[in-house]
């Protein structure tokens, strides 16, 4: 287990004025109302709960959301995998496919731990090759016990998983050929859908997922193979796949923290209103009449889904109308270690050197990612206190 | 200090191919080489080489350069120089502004042991109340020594610093004023400039930036104090700065790697023929008839200076002609976690499920950030064994 550094154990107890920037800072109320609104509407839905716990890479978040009521996690990587079942997790789900004899190994040996103790590892394939090489490093350890493997559809990702069709019955029966794999099921996952703007695309995407994915279970219970289960689905669409009757399982993981991109999402009514939950505390260094500048960068942050926005302000340099002046300004990129404040409108409001800026990430999974700790905090971020270090277990967890 | 997983010194004396995927790879042959090249330029021009660390994050490597005749290091986060002095690197310029009062403790802290052990502490400032939060904190150690600070120009990066002219003549002799900081030269560094893509855009650039701060450097001599350095620069137009008898030093680090973005630029004649010495190792972990998906996505290279490009091609799985066939794949942004292969051409060659690919960072300091480890490899990608693990001491160190 990695240990927390000293500076950071000191924080707990005291005022959020005394996080130096830039930190990763999670709204702990936020989180758990986040938390709170998912289990609520699985429950309703009648639907099983597996996040995805490549976006937190926390062995901590991972129990909470399972005392929650999340039934297992996902991952998206074998070394995420190891890492969360060295800490306690055990059902875990690698929804991604591995090739590599070496790892294959690993993932046998994983399957056998975590049976051993109750527990069950699955897996997805989508290539014939995959499955003979998954089946022989099982058959290679003692007590495998069953790995539950499913088949992964394209439905539109473009990027793994096979058509819609015929080409996933040969897939599942090739699954069920060869022990101890267990046929368990489709993954089917429409990513680019979850950021689709309007709420009509990200309907009309997901009916068309819902239609590919049933003809290809009927397909497969015609041949002869039980569909256990069809999981995917994000954040985005989650309200589709849940009431579709087809999907048994969510594995949307971004609720919890949500992020500006999702935010730009026209705000479908049936979805649970999820909250920002995930900040980045920064500090402004450098401040002329044109700009300020602030602390956090690329490094702190990652822009590839856009750049964070503003949320608020607090801090002993700021005016009192700070707060409703900070959500004018617009952060622009300044390099790996800088971002660049400019005013909403021409000579603007501008904040001082030294004041507090409150980004909130444009896309919370590889901004964890960046950082080896979030620190939690409790009764909000004007005025709150530290209550939790959260590891981020898995960061860099690649391979 | 820390320590090396064991699965990861397993790799050493081990052929390249046991490199488990996705994983950064140094090509230490090439980085000596470029090592070598910046140190006869330098000679050549009787330039001073402070490169920057905040590429490589890396103590070894930090210590290397020196063994080479860099002068000491360039950083731009004080908990990069924390951790590169902890790891006995003595001579640290954080070329950044630091306003937290904490973190200036800090700062005086880190001057205090540099001093002790003959080494030297150097900072950039920007304000007037940058150069007193600073002042105080050093008064508050029992033996500061001298810590260097230049005052930073904003000389066409549009981020920190004074413009050049009168206002960094009032910040120069506010430094002189407040012992013990001692006035140390100009910062002027044009980060866009490095990218510019032709050679004349560069020439242009740094021809205007260096009117400006000899300018600068006069109005402040003129006012009665010596300007013992101009320092900046970076692997992008080096020659400009080297041959202007302006500058003194060079902070240019990624020249130690060079990267995609760097490749894009028109190479000026008289810049050294800096290879590239930084890969990301992947393998093809899924594949059909229109694209094949590697297992390296922007959770292992940054792609905010643009997408990864496609180095060569080995591994027992490629047929003869895969090292020239590859150069023509099209990398394709697949997300946090996978990259998509096209072919170069309709119907053209594509990488089979298990093949290695071989990608160059599209840019390098934020890719490293990434990852904890960098494996050094000599005696090519391709049949070459894993010589060392390099630490990527400072990952992460923000603040």
């Amino acid at each position: 287990m990695k240990s927390i550094p000293d500076h950071l154990l000191q924080l707990l107890g005291k005022s959020v004025d005394q996080i130096e920037t830039p930190a990763l800072v999670i709204d702990l109320d936020a989180m758990d109302r986040n938390i709170q609104r998912m289990a609520d509407f699985t429950r309703k839905h009648r639907v099983r709960w597996r996040p995805h716990a490549k976006l937190h890479k926390s062995a901590d978040i991972a129990l909470l959301l399972e005392q929650a009521g999340a039934i297992g996690h996902c991952v998206q990587k074998l070394s995420e995998a190891e890492i969360l079942a060295a800490h306690g997790v055990n059902n875990l789900y690698i929804s991604n496919e591995i090739i590599a004899p070496t790892k294959l190994r690993r993932v046998a040996q994983l399957a056998q731990d975590l049976d051993a103790r109750g527990g069950r590892l699955a897996i997805a394939v989508d290539s014939e090759v995959g499955i003979e090489l998954l089946a022989r490093a099982l058959r290679e350890v003692t007590s495998p016990g069953i790995i539950d493997v499913f088949v992964e559809l394209d439905v539109g990702q473009g990027r793994c998983g096979v058509p819609p069709g015929e080409a996933a019955v040969a897939l599942a029966q090739a699954v069920a050929e060869h022990p101890p794999l267990r046929f368990a099921g489709l993954q089917a996952y429409h990513g680019r859908a979850q950021h689709f703007r309007t709420g009509a695309e990200r309907r009309q995407a997901i009916a068309q997922v819902i239609e590919e994915v049933t003809h290809t279970r009927d397909l497969i219970v015609a041949a002869g193979l039980p569909v256990h289960l069809i999981t995917g689905s994000g954040t985005g669409t989650l309200i589709h796949e849940a009431a579709s009757g087809v999907y048994g399982e969510l594995q949307a993981g971004s609720f919890l923290f949500m992020d500006a991109d999702y935010a730009r999402n026209e705000r479908d009514p049936a979805q649970p209103a999820f909250e920002h939950a995930l900040f980045i505390k920064s500090q402004v260094t450098s401040a002329n009449d044109k700009h300020a500048v602030c602390d956090a960068g690329h490094k702190s942050h990652a822009i590839e889904s856009g750049l964070p926005t503003v949320h608020s302000l607090n801090g002993e340099s700021n005016e009192a109308e700070a707060a409703d002046e900070a959500s004018t300004l617009r952060f622009a990129n300044g390099g790996d270690e800088h971002g660049i404040l400019h005013p909403g409108s021409t000579g603007g409001w501008l904040p001082a050197l030294g004041s507090t800026i409150w980004l909130i990430p444009g896309h919370c999974d590889p901004t964890i990612n960046l950082h080896d700790h979030m620190i939690g905090v409790r009764g909000g971020l004007e005025g709150g206190t530290v209550e939790s270090i959260v590891r981020v277990d898995a960061r860099g967890a690649l391979r």
